[in-house]
């Protein structure tokens, strides 16, 4: 440490949920951006934070909109995640999503999806975290969580 | 939804990796943030995130104060994880830590550890977003990631 491949090797020890953050950028063309950064910031008012890069794909639809859908992904989601984070022109090429709330892409058969306004965007060096607040949402059928670690996908195992 | 009872049961199915933060309060005292919202923002320059309520008893050291040491929990810490979550008097009772880089309270035997200088503080609401560049780090014995979801905690399970 503090070398970037040292940072990179603590952070993949730190498991981590999955969410996919839909968007519709200046020309209403859907985007998705998949992370594990997706953090609940305060309860009253719902308010929640995720971090992205800012040469990003949805960048723009971050930076100019109002709105994002918020979606929680469950161990049966996992192709899905994959798809959001793969080649873009797949992300949205399917009935896996539906236009919902303003418009925006709204995956299906998720446990729980938010609609967030973007309250705030702090850029800090080339990325940015983004707060929402939430204003909307709905929870699907319930499932164990979705989890990133050490570059694979896992559900949750044992109680410890 | 938009509840905040809603919101709260949204948030209970993401799965989080656990961490623990600490500093030095102005008088020297050390405190303990228990998270689960900690996450990568870059990894050139390293930046990482975590939010916290404004009135935590951790705030007037993070506010004030210019390092942080993060530490992303294992399996075999949630004990460590509890204590550091529970009553003030008893989160640095014991032989479970050290003075560390600054003089910061360094938590023993977790997989992963990092010392943050604070380079942004976004107040939102009651909240706040923490934005940390880091600066060294060390790695402990290797483990499975500690997990919390639904008020719970687990270890990693099956692959999905």
């Amino acid at each position: 440490m503090p070398d970037a491949d040292a940072f990179i090797q603590a952070f993949r020890r730190l498991a981590a949920g999955v969410s996919v953050i839909t968007a519709l950028d200046p020309e209403g063309v859907p985007v998705a951006i998949t992370a594990t950064s997706l953090a609940s910031l305060a309860a009253d008012p719902p308010l929640a934070t995720f971090n992205m890069a800012r040469r990003a794909t949805a960048w723009p639809a971050i930076e100019r909109g109002e709105h994002v859908l918020v979606h929680i992904l469950g161990a049966r989601n996992r192709e899905l995640a994959q798809r959001m984070a793969g080649a873009q022109t797949d992300r949205f090429a399917g009935d896996h999503w539906s236009p919902g709330p303003h418009g925006l892409p709204l995956l299906h058969d998720v446990p729980a999806w938010m609609l967030g306004r973007i309250v705030g965007r702090y850029p800090v060096h080339e990325s940015a975290v983004v707060v929402v607040e939430i204003e909307d949402g709905g929870l699907g059928a319930e499932d164990e969580g979705l989890l990133y670690r050490e570059r694979s996908w896992f559900r949750p195992g044992a109680p410890v």
